[in-house]
């Protein structure tokens, strides 16, 4: 009677029983960096000491940060390339695409799990993976064979029934499932899909989905293994990796869902949310002045021939800058060789490198007040470079459909071809490189002048009596905490440059409170660090000394950050409490010395004058975690 | 008897006598623009509140702010857009390739005359037209139907004898052309091709040649208009656009230089100027970090499908990062269709926009003290955005093949197959938006929040008594004091924040020193201005307070940007007062009200207590500009 999920937990199991909710640790097979993420992850990984990775398959891609405005990009980039080589990484070098879209066609197996330090991990699910996003010091010690800890997930399952019609795609399935649960609605559990619909969707279909799965905060999202899982790996020259998995008839879920695909019709997430979603007759007509295609949720080749065969032999619109970034160089090969690239250069796109680009900022920032429509998986406030932009989410097929109107169209109004799924993908290694024992010993780990050492936090005191450094709201996203974009992106080895972009867009004097109080609280609202995995949103923080975050709720892989690197993530035992709290108040907890297992802390207002009690859900790994000033000093102390 | 660049200027000229070293007002058939330096321009012409457009033929094009790390670059594109429609000047839209490899295919006409604002505009006299590059005011001036003024050139004829053999390309022509006649050789004059060996030369071969003509400092280069043109122009669909242009055969020539093309070696540029040139056979073996390949220099068709046919079933080698824009749409879509672009793929390049890109810093800086292999035409100190990189000027053929072995080879030495010309070229205009009086009557300009009003400059004063700002070496180029790359081109529409940068690589504090003294004087050494057209490297000086600089020469294009914003030009009459003057001393100059033509100019040292004499070489229209304060203000007073 097993999930999907409880098979590949239960075959990965280490510590604690499957019971939803209980902490476990799981055994880890693969990991995956970016290298945004990777850096830091690849730094804590020296740190710890160790000579070569214990993983099945541990590998380094390059995607972020690929437009080197400056010699830091190209240094971060030697150093991953080389600290991959000594010790026992695999490197896909810049230009090799998008970490996920690579995985998916190249690595990624059935049944494994996959730790990366990427939000959007999950897209192996779509494999039928158990691929968990994660901070890079988490992946870190999966490399050094250490169990992963997270609590046992809940169970909600999606089933989708029929078959999609024209003009609708699997992106519009997740849009559809992020307006019924929302972007907390997966907090806590995995998302399985099932149901009759599951065999009409490709993989790489599959993959768009559960890469979103990470905007409804789920632990990951994953799809069964099927005869179109072992079609997709013997095309991909890796029929070997097939097995089947499949959750038993009689597996209990904690929530079902159903969707009718036959009945779906094109989804839109209107700014600045990916669950601000409604369907595209809504919108008709609205004026586009950007659309970007691609990002490792849109951007296989299924999707690029999609686009191209919607784009063939016509134009775009006069007043619309349309950008594509084909996923991979897989990808972009093939679409080279089949006349796919030259439909969408000869329709007036711009083709971009196989990178993340403008997903994350890094690039093509709209023109002010924009409306710019993306096939990308987040449309966060300010993530396109353009704090006046609005951003909005939607299928390659509406997109390249819009492109050529000049304002949102209906996709299932125009005439174009679907395209078949290849017979068989162009495979292609040559840009991932394999270390062995003679380039772990000949290789010398290169680090530009960048590349700074990682601060380390002290261990917790007894007694925290600070100041509350800045009040946020609900669903704050690390991107509001540590901005992505070209301007802040290429400091992601250097901690303290990087500080000083901590809530640029929202407090832009938090640095320099920081400072000249020596740090002290952040209070938040519901939801707090949802998106990004990047463990930047903690780590800077706890530089500038942060040394506890008061929330309504976390998000999952932020929380996990926090405990990480010694912070104390606090929840409010009566949410009211939130209200009564201003920035600059003076907070005071005490006897932190003691702090265990399931007892809340007091925590005094001194300005205010009154106390108010807050939880802080912690395992006793994790209290002595915190208490040593995180897990790189926890390691330390057992070493 | 005369020569092509006689018989042209004839055919144009509106003012003065074709005495060599005279000066002369031509009238210009053609203008372009690239993004960089249109925004000024078109705002000039906007102050001059000029409707329509008087050329032949004005374009914009946008080829250098494509990153769009920010909205600036999105609303300057969106500005030139509109304001191209407003007033009658054709656009190219982003994505459409280079502007200087886009007007020789597509618009660039034997006989005509060009002026760009670009120092690469001299591109165009590879097919046998007058392409001479100038300040945006300047252009903005040709596009009011106003003469452009110059001094009459000096002719240097370059003959090539013979034909080049396999693996030795047009590029080392011209580095062959730098290293006889140097970074200063072609000041004042204009080069012109001629001999038997021009006939073996395509059009984008002679291109080359042209486009780095800007390297000698050249008013342009030319070639003749002949068969060869003709069968381009065709194979173009412009066969009309074709006229025979040839030098008589007793044409005089003030300077002839002869070159064997049949024993031509591979040559290279070394780090920091392009006329550091060397047989490659001195530096074969040397370490590459990185490729890059384009640029207006080399992007063209050939360009490519030579990189493509050496790169054709191998892989690069693991420690360098081959990087690759060709030139064009046109370009791209060609080797997207017959396979040339697949071969780059497979053998690991990354493919970038058909932009400038590296060439002018905007992205793929390479790692901290790399060797940087690059097909591009400057490699100055910095440019590329890495201060520590070597970047060395080279063939594309060189550059492929040392791409594959990871360190300097001659290209003669490897095996690979020659490119046939296209029988045809891939037409389609359709990024190439026309306006026409319906649109002129219907567009808004649109301004986004980055687009600044000009600064103007007020009327000179009788007496100058500041303080030398900064005093400077030989060959200082328009990098070195308007600095490029990914940081500081946005706001090359916002000259207030634009001159934070000025000089900033060389003196960091030359801002807050002008702010603080209220400008003063830049002193200089030899070929002061050279490089760049860009006019913001006297447009912000301008700004910031600098009222004139002294200089032991001037390079062409800068000196008219310093007059058109009203800042003196002054040449020392005895070179050696150079080294009396340091940093901060204060200068004094009085009379100016007086300024006349010829009649040289006092300097009075206060601090060290002697004088000094300067000559202007002003015309008496230069001298009446400056008076008034630079050219928009001159052009008002006569309105």
């Amino acid at each position: 009677m097993p999930t999907i999920t409880e098979k590949i937990i239960s075959a990965h199991l280490i510590e604690g029983e499957m019971k939803r909710g209980e902490p476990i640790a799981i055994h880890i097979d693969q990991t995956l960096t970016q290298d945004a993420t990777g850096t830091m992850a690849y730094l804590q990984l020296e740190a710890m000491g160790v000579e070569q990775v214990k993983t099945e398959l541990s590998i380094s891609y390059v995607d972020h940060n690929t437009l080197q405005s400056g010699f830091e990009n190209a240094d971060d980039h030697k150093y991953l390339q080389t600290v991959a080589m000594k010790h026992g990484i695999r490197f896909s070098r810049p230009g090799n695409g998008i970490c996920h879209q690579v995985h998916l066609e190249r690595f990624a197996i059935p049944g494994k799990t996959l730790l990366g330090s990427d939000s959007h991990t999950p897209t192996a699910g779509g494999m039928g993976a158990l691929a968990i996003g994660a901070g890079g010091l988490d992946v870190a010690c999966a490399m050094a064979g250490r169990a992963f800890h997270l609590n046992m997930p809940h169970i909600i399952n999606v089933k989708l029934h029929g078959a999609l019609t024209k003009g609708v795609s699997s992106k519009d399935i997740i849009l559809k499932v992020l307006q019924l649960l929302s972007v907390k609605g997966g907090v806590g559990s995995v998302i399985e899909y099932s149901g009759d619909g599951v065999a009409s969707l490709s993989i790489p279909q599959r993959a768009t989905i559960t890469n979103m799965g990470a905007e409804l905060g789920a632990t990951t999202s994953v799809f069964p293994s099927d005869e179109v899982t072992k079609d997709f790996l013997k095309k991909q020259q890796r029929e070997e990796d097939w097995v089947e998995i499949v959750a038993d008839e009689d597996a209990v879920y904690d929530k079902v869902i159903e969707i009718d695909l036959t009945t779906l019709e094109p989804m839109i997430a209107m700014p600045h949310s990916p669950d601000n979603v409604l369907p595209i007759s809504e919108v008709l007509g609205l004026k586009v002045d950007q659309v970007a295609i691609g990002s490792c949720t849109n951007s296989s080749y299924r999707d690029m021939m999609s686009v191209a065969n919607i784009l063939q032999g016509k134009t775009i619109d006069e007043n619309v800058s349309l950008v594509i970034s084909p996923g991979s160089r897989q990808v972009l090969n093939m679409i080279a060789q089949n006349g796919g690239l030259s439909a969408m250069i000869s329709a007036g796109a711009r083709i971009l490198e196989s990178t993340c680009g403008p997903c994350i900022g890094m690039g093509q920032s709209p023109i002010t007040n924009a409306l710019s429509l993306r096939t990308f998986n987040r449309n966060f406030y300010g993530r396109s470079g353009t704090l006046s932009a609005k951003v909005c989410l939607v299928s390659p097929e509406t997109a390249a459909a819009s492109a050529l109107a000049g304002y949102i169209v209906d996709p299932r109004t125009i005439d174009y071809t679907i395209p078949n799924d290849p017979e068989t993908f162009a495979i292609d290694d040559s840009m991932v490189i394999v270390p062995d024992a003679q380039t772990a010993a000949e290789t010398e780990v290169i680090r530009g002048p960048n590349i700074k050492p990682l601060p380390i936090n002290t261990p917790l005191d007894d007694v925290i009596d600070k100041k509350v450094m800045i009040k946020v709201e609900d669903n704050i996203t690390t991107d509001h905490i540590a901005p992505a974009g070209a301007k802040v992106l290429p400091y992601r080895s250097n901690i303290e440059k990087i500080s000083e972009f901590i809530f640029m867009n929202v407090k832009a004097s938090f640095h320099d409170d920081c400072l000249q109080h020596g740090g002290g609280y952040i209070v938040a609202g519901a939801n707090y660090g949802q998106g990004s995995s990047r463990e930047h949103a903690a780590l800077a923080p706890m530089y500038l000394g942060i040394k506890a975050v008061i929330a309504k709720s976390f998000a999952r892989i932020h929380r996990a950050n926090l405990i990480n690197f010694g912070i104390l993530p606090l929840t409010f035992v009566n949410e009211k409490d939130y209200d009564t709290i201003d920035e600059m108040d003076e907070l005071k907890i005490e006897h932190l010395s003691d702090l265990q297992v399931d007892v809340p802390l007091q925590v005094q207002n001194i300005t205010k004058g009154y106390y108010f009690e807050v939880a802080h859900h912690l395992t006793a790994l994790d209290i002595e975690t915190i208490k040593a000033g995180g897990t790189l000093n926890l390691i330390r102390q057992h070493q």
